[in-house]
């Protein structure tokens, strides 16, 4: 059964076709990305597995007319992966933000449409960009029936304790002001692989997993199920990452606000695009020059890894305090797949936790799904390489077959 | 050798009279309150150990009034426990905010008070009440050594990594922002004392402790030294506390601030005087309240209690991650010190690092010094009476005999 799985940017679209012969055995067949919709010169590049790679620029003014492109490339005489449309039997969506709404992924109809229109306001910059590749694929192939799957919706069985915020009451009623979380999709798969391959009942395990990249978030997950997370109602919450400044005393943001005369607006695009590693740095958002620069000697650059670092590692023992206990730490995203600095810091001095790590078998690994702690170790840690296209395939898959 | 410990507010001198026969040995003469300074209806009361009590009402426009009648009480011929001031060899004042300057209390001359008053925009409220108390002292009675002793700066010593938020680091350069932390001197009396009773060397101990009450703050403290703490640039960051918001989305604060129109001023109002338990409970920001509502079954209060303590878990978790273990979590403050609930919620299912709570020892147990581990525990627990004017009197002893 050949799933498309898309996920729509403002002026983007990445997607992957790929056949799901059961809920766990899959083949991808290919995967591309549009680029520069609304915005001169636009590109598709297309990427099958076994055929020859096709890259075409036209102008592409809005979803419809990419998605539009997608169809044509895989259905392409030389680089396509299907005979025909009618081979797609289901599309997943990525949406970024369910708010209470959704606490699983779910098959899309109008209701859910609406739902999804009323979160905009919560997710102002990725929900219409969503919607827009729904739209599209409800006006080019009316008959295909869409799932949506939600990045927040796997921490939506944190107990109250965990999304309250200290903050006066009205504003989580009003204004649903409170913690969602995101990467739920990478959090539930990486947790699920991670167990599988340390040998643990996920039902059973408590699991704190680690999705650092650009943005960076880490989950508990206890016997499955998220029970906390860094990011909260933005995902500017928690941990430091590339441009974000994570958790920040909202007393000093105030203070700075008053200094500068800044607005709102102002000071929401200073936590947003300006702070994190770059604003620490001054150099960049991008970790790999972090870590050049670092290396090189230059002192704001180790302070900014120095911070990116340690602030995990706090979460890690925040998160074993939260479910009593710890059996797994995992891995993934950008930075936790193929930075072993990075692993060994966090796992580090460790042992009073029970986790003793395996530096010799994390040194040099990238990307590779690999156990890192010692063969001994209470506390195993894992890399697992994340896959969010194949958990909306999966879901996206189930709930055509109303097998969930 | 007599010590005048004063902390001074903007409208209230509370004070203590101590007698230090040595840095370890000393005796508490009186205690007392001046209250309603420059408004209307002003009131002393001189609480002394061994003679009567004293309680005066009189308008006090001043602080120099107002310990001018903290001199005539403690010299008073029924209540006095000193036969003139000149038998007051130091002063001891609390000094809310050090910045960066002082990493330990210091004797007092025209430098450190201008550095003093440098930090007043730091600490708006505080500084200026406390600077005021030393204009005063030093205005009545210019040759007594005063020494100041600030709640920031046991905190000195955290390295950058936790001091630095992932703003654009021009702030810290400007206008110090950084985190600061505070109640200082209750954390380095706690954690000494503490470690004293669990039979540990605090030179190789790792200890967190929490000072628990209306202001709320952790500390992590490796082999005596702060190396991390929850409250930060300001006291609003962290723990939840009785009217302060602690650790927060600042997205979430800008996404308020959008939707209500709020300056930056009024957000600070806001996470600073109607947020903490006061905020979710919506009933009041006393813990003994909030306590009684929910055990008659208020579901806001039960809320506002289960946020209050899992923060407080997670931090001591966060912070034994920090240290690489933990050997001690000491409990203080009005609510550490007296809400034995408090202390076994935080303390339970903590057996995966090592801690065994005696939950027997622990019932009932109200403010006296107790080791509340059980004897085997490798992790010990401890409830410790924190007494800041004793540190304040002892580090003013030792300055001034010049014996530190």
């Amino acid at each position: 059964m050949v799933i498309l799985v898309l996920n729509c940017g403002s002026s983007s679209i990445k997607y992957q076709v790929i056949d799901m012969v059961s809920a766990r055995e899959n083949t991808l067949l290919a995967k591309g990305l549009v680029e520069r919709i609304g915005i001169e010169g636009g590109v598709i590049t297309h990427k099958p597995t076994d055929k020859p790679r096709l890259e075409l620029t036209t102008d592409i003014p809005n979803h419809t007319k990419g998605i539009d492109l997608i169809f044509k490339a895989i259905t392409d005489e030389k680089s396509g992966v299907i005979s025909s449309l009618a081979d797609i039997k289901a599309v997943g969506h990525r949406v970024a933000h369910g708010g209470d709404f959704f606490a699983d992924s779910v098959l899309v109809d109008d209701k859910v449409i609406s739902q999804i229109e009323e979160l905009i306001d919560l997710a102002p910059l990725h929900n219409p960009a969503n919607l827009k590749g729904i739209y599209a694929v409800k006006e080019l192939c009316p008959n295909i029936p869409q799932v949506a799957c939600f990045d927040t919706s796997f921490h939506q069985t944190m107990p109250a304790r965990s999304f309250i915020y200290g903050l006066p009451y009205k504003y989580y009623e009003q204004y649903r002001v409170r913690r969602y979380g995101f990467h739920g999709t990478s959090h539930k798969f990486v947790a699920k692989v991670g167990c599988e391959l340390a040998g643990l009942d996920i039902n059973k395990a408590k699991v704190v997993t680690c999705h650092i990249g650009n943005g960076a978030s880490v989950a508990a997950v206890d016997c499955g199920k998220s029970i906390d997370t860094s990011m909260g109602f933005t995902p500017v919450d928690g941990l430091l990452m590339g441009t974000r400044c994570g958790d920040v005393d909202p007393g000093a943001l105030t203070y700075i606000a008053d200094k500068e005369h800044m607005t709102g607006n102002e000071i929401w695009g200073m936590i947003n695009k300006q702070s994190g590693v770059l604003g620490i740095s001054g150099l960049s958002s991008d970790m790999r020059d972090i870590e050049s620069a670092a290396a090189e000697g230059n002192e704001r650059a180790k302070l900014a890894l120095d911070v990116y670092y340690y602030r995990v590692k706090k979460y890690v023992g925040a998160y074993a305090a939260a479910m009593g206990g710890l059996d797994l730490v995992v891995f993934t995203g950008g930075v936790g797949e193929n930075d072993p600095s990075f692993r060994e810091y966090v796992c580090s001095n460790m042992e009073f936790l029970g986790l003793e790590f395996d530096a010799d078998i994390n040194r040099g690994l990238r990307g590779k799904d690999t156990i890192i702690s010692k063969p001994g170790s209470r506390v195993k840690a894992a890399l697992i390489a994340t896959n969010e296209e194949l958990v909306i395939a999966t879901d996206t898959f189930s709930i055509v077959n109303n097998c969930r």
